[in-house]
């Protein structure tokens, strides 16, 4: 068989999966959690060793530290990752709420209920615990999941991934509501299934995400760039704007609520952005600037083009704006709608800025850096958002949840309405779907 | 210039357009709403004329009765319209309600609060009076709109199209807010705008929307098929089976909701399918069945391809299942998610078939007809979505929107929550944002 037929085959099992998980009662789904935690313990050992394998592939190919540091599955990840299942199953079941009741006419009720999405393509990088933080968060709201990981974690991958089927099959549930995929061509033949897959979620780089959009009518809720700013305001505390801004760019430079631009007002520039500039620079942060952030601090100029680069190292754009106007029109045109901050003392401005800035997160006096699903209180994330349909910033288990609409009658026909024997009421019901 | 150039300047004037939209309060959406009725009133001789027009034209060129009818714009559309804006006015405001609030450490508050989604285009059959009601739900919700009407209905959405925007720039607000195309050329064009359009709603066939989808980056609310099924239950009531059957399928044959495969189970079928066939046959409806069906009621064999027709017509696909499992089976292989029907006094079968059935709208003893927009309360619709990302079902006002995370602090550093100096508390606030 070919990766087409297989991964047809694949997806068409995930699907059956998916409609015995959804009406599984979250006592169940909270079960398959709790096995899997039992499940990652008992495995330990050919977790490490399998772990130790792609580690030692990695080295030999000589993949860079950062990237080395995030495929090491060891005793403290393994006990973070089990941490999170009890944490995830101690959340409130994220389906079954009634969001809305209506009486439509006499004896006729409409409820809109919560409930799972279906089948979700996730395309993960090489980081493990990415695995089981996926799964577990499409299991605990009743999706089926097809998982993609890193080509460098495969055999550490496959312990895992045998772990959640294993956990699926132990609490009665089908263990093809978690398949891994493991080539390039599975998940060129994952985007063609649209009828049976109903949400693909791919975490990478920009042109990854761009290319899976161009490649499938599954819809695509892509976490893309990460191009953070700080805009430092005229009434700015200026012991809060050199803080935020070293932490926004430095606390962890690689990561996409790192900030890569800096605004600051022109009445605020002279007195605020050299001390700015001098505590980024002790961090060992590269600063180039508009004419005017040069002149002020004797930075390296700007081009065009770095308004637009997220730079994920230690430089960052600096530019001085005159108006919180034009600092909004900046970060809407070249921003990537992900997470921007405004520093300030003076809260119209504030308020201003949090309307007019087109992103997920839009910040007041707080670190970039808080735009996570955990800092959030979602338990984890399958990604973060950037686009603005169906879900925006960091998605916990809400992300994966939609609704369908029930509408409980008494034989009411379309023809009494029409001709007046019954007529509307719209009613709100303010209860919970019966059924 | 060319089409090109033109839209992508149309989608930069909209975008900006957006800007100011979104922060207009409730009273100056509401107010644009009122304007554009007493314009529309103002211009009836003109609006009436350039329809006589587009009236004329398609009669010359042959179009068909239903769709000559839908094209007429006389009177009664236009009182229609005039009450459905007033309707529409009186509606909460869908935007600025928080809905998720928590303290994420001591002095940081998160709020998660609905905001419009930004520019929206849609493209749409040729009603012109659907020309106004998608337009205002854009302007309540605080979106931007480009718009594409049927090619029969121009000369009429142009004085329409003029309305709106006088009625925006009546009320101080951007008159490019709404838009009008007017080519194919323009269509293809728009599609390509991924950074400056959010969202594209196609009406039309199942072919037209997969065309979007496979020509576009942007994320497409598709409202394709409308493949419905009624399934009468072994403990069907059976007047009741006649009566939803008929009104299901017969109501109107040409629209989305309308039913277009009769399930029934095998121990109510010799009791049942010979009178429901029987006042199907009386309404000119075409039965096609299984052997079963055949076997019963004499009708003409279904072929395979039946299962998978929306006829639109006044022809009905009939099929005996061996139970209440197949039949769910049934509709989630060959339906096409969008509304489906259980005819039954049983409430566990009710309830059943309510869970497992994967569509959007799921229904107890009631015609299919029932899925509508104006039906379910949400004043009018921008289309009935079948994909189950975003929205679902019939899209009012709520489809409109997404939300953003404000996060409000007091100076919080990521590092000072990495070295333990603050702890989360991940407290819910039960508060709405106070900007």
């Amino acid at each position: 068989m070919n990766a087409m037929s297989d991964l047809h085959e694949m997806a068409r099992q995930a699907r059956e999966a998916f409609f015995d998980l959804s009406v599984a009662p979250p006592e169940k789904r909270n079960e398959v959690l709790a096995r899997l935690s039992g499940l990652l313990q008992e495995r330990r050992e050919d977790i490490f060793e399998a772990n130790r394998k792609d580690v030692s592939l990695a080295e030999k190919e000589g993949l860079a530290a950062p990237l080395l540091s995030r495929l090491k599955f060891r005793e403290e990840k393994l006990s973070q990752v089990c941490l999170g299942l009890t944490a995830l199953s101690a959340l409130p079941d994220p389906i079954g709420r009634t969001t809305l009741s209506t009486e439509i006419t006499e004896g006729l009720s409409l409820y809109r209920v919560v409930c799972p999405i279906g089948v979700i393509g996730v395309i993960f990088e090489s980081r493990p615990d990415a695995l089981i933080q996926i799964a577990s968060l499409a299991i605990k709201s009743g999706n089926a999941v097809l998982l993609k990981g890193g080509r460098e974690a495969l055999n550490t991958n496959r312990v895992l991934g045998d772990c959640v089927r294993g956990a699926l099959s132990a609490s009665g549930l089908p263990e093809d509501g978690a398949q891994l995929l493991e080539s390039r061509e599975e998940v060129a033949s994952m985007l063609k299934e649209d009828t049976l897959i109903d949400l693909i979620i791919p975490r990478g780089s920009n042109a990854f995400v761009r290319y899976i959009m161009d490649n499938s009518r599954i819809p695509v809720l892509g976490h893309a760039d990460g191009l953070c700013h700080v805009y430092v305001d005229e009434f700015a505390d200026p012991d809060m704007a050199v803080r935020l801004a070293v932490d926004s760019k430095t606390q962890n430079v690689s990561v996409c609520n790192a900030a890569e631009t800096l605004l600051i007002h022109e009445k605020a520039a002279a007195a605020m952005l050299p001390p700015i500039v001098e505590a980024l620079k002790a961090k060992g942060v590269e600063i180039r600037g508009d004419a005017e952030a040069c002149r002020l601090t004797g930075c390296a100029p700007a081009t065009d083009e770095d308004w637009k680069t997220e730079y994920l190292d230690y430089v960052i754009s600096v530019k001085v704006v005159p108006s919180l106007d034009a600092a909004v029109r900046h970060i809407n045109h070249f921003g990537s709608h992900h997470t921007d901050l405004i520093i300030t003392e003076n809260e119209a401005n504030a308020s201003e800025f949090l309307s007019r800035v087109d992103s997920a997160g839009v910040y007041w006096n707080v670190s970039t850096r808080f735009a996570d699903g955990f800092v959030y209180g979602f338990g984890a994330e399958v990604g973060i958002a950037t686009g603005k349909i169906h879900a925006r910033g960091p998605m916990g288990l809400e992300g994966l949840t939609t609704y369908k609409y029930k509408l409980i009658g008494s034989g009411q026909t379309m023809a009494e309405m029409k001709s007046g024997q019954r007529t509307y009421t719209h009613r709100p019901l303010h209860s919970a779907c019966p059924l």
